[in-house]
């Protein structure tokens, strides 16, 4: 089996900066993540994009819809910042013989108490157990792009 | 959606403790895990037994089947020792219109470092995303139980 | 023995607020600390103020050093942001019979690899262990107020 | 300023083995300790002993002793399991000259919750503080050789 990961930013790879005072989107954890839940499968990690998901474009998603069109694989976990992770992933839907699980975090990956360790876990699972289609691995639900939506109020994604 | 998480005890599940310089299983620290996760879905945790996997009788498996059948539900999560967790799969199978995924850890969930919050993470998409049968979350994958075993010079679950 | 813990916000302090995709300084999570550290002594625990050190002025210290003059302990830890941390150590010296020790932390303390907890145990040690007066304890060491600097290039304290 | 770290094994070393379901010494985490409390100081870790407290021998201590007489260093931290650790600290004692703390923890250093991070982080500063002699920085507290005692019911340290 394998899996290719694409990551585009958001808090799941948030990291805080004592020189700004400040916390900014920094290198993926996604590796991280992945040797701390003793994966043996064969996968790639492509850094894609490292925005927050408020600045997320219609460009943006086209190029990343773009790249796995011309990519040969057939599953894609990708890691998003969670307030615009809905659209982009209807942006990626109708795409053949590809499954596409999106996930993220509601707590940067870095922090001791975080859902992104969880929340890839589940990713990693949907990608192989769903059959085609694009789906959104959050809130410890398996949703179907199209039928969910971030609560922001309550911070948690939910059926639409 | 519903999920019930029967625990059994094994490696998730140990604790240390100083007074008797030794490692023993405990409480599960499965609601821990979810809480970390930030799971939105409703669930409920059985504590069923407290054993090493390798002190798993025949017995103990009847009796955990017994349960699943007696019970209403139709999706569970079995957290258990790495051991015999193959063993533990094949005794649960032909369970019509059930989704069982056992799920446990190679390094206790109170580290620092544990794939137990991933494992878990998979274990809950799987047994949402899977039709009805038997399976282990481990090592990163999905696997339909009697199609697995655990290499322990490798200290990973691989296809038979 | 007992240790009053006064703190004032800055880095040690900080939590990541997803709704904001920000970072602001929180609660402070020296409880949480001194209860991992299973101390065993007697203490309070008094948020003063909760700001950036770098919008610390002179009245907050007039405050800070007010609070201490008037209190009856004498042995204080001083939680605070690491970039004005020096001034605000000298601007309590010359305070008779009170042993004052500073610390904070270059990363949150609810990372999971922070120097918060390190630090908290150093100025725990140095407020029992020092003579009267006021020192900063950070980057593995026990300064003494006035003979000491915040290299911002390194991100580390280093003596005058 | 240099410190010289000796280890000598204890519950701060215990490594989880899944492939023999046990838990034993392992390498000394004292490194990664250092490294997370971002100290700026010049040391060296020597692991001298691999062994569970109760099973430390007066050979050993005299072997700890010589050790340090032989070396020409001033300061000292002795990583050290809990049970026999004022009886070790004892035997340490009337080395002119010398700075030796003491420390361990009470949960492994692996674990996401040990007070051995605060530990060391004490044992750290109270050997720069401290006048020279032997000490033991336990349960937040620094304690002199020959006055402090473990209390097991209540799995703390305090004076004898």
């Amino acid at each position: 089996m394998f899996i290719k990961f694409l990551t585009t930013g958001g808090t799941i790879d948030k990291v805080y900066f004592d020189a700004l005072s400040d916390y900014e989107v920094g290198d993926s954890p996604i590796k991280q993540v992945l040797s701390e839940g003793l994966v043996a499968f064969e996968y790639e990690v492509v850094p894609l994009l490292q925005k927050d998901s408020l600045e997320m474009t219609n460009e943006d998603r086209r190029l990343l819809r773009d790249y796995i069109v011309a990519d040969d694989g057939d599953k894609y976990v990708i890691t998003h910042g969670t307030d615009t992770m809905p659209e982009t992933a209807e942006a990626l839907t109708d795409l053949a013989e590809k499954t596409i699980v999106l996930t993220g975090a509601l707590t940067p990956a870095r922090f001791r108490t975080t859902d992104a360790v969880f929340n890839v876990g589940m990713a990693v699972a949907a990608v192989q157990a769903c059959s085609p289609g694009v789906y959104i691995a959050m809130s410890g639900q398996v949703f179907p792009a199209g039928a969910v939506r971030k609560n922001r109020a309550e911070n948690r994604f939910e059926p639409l």
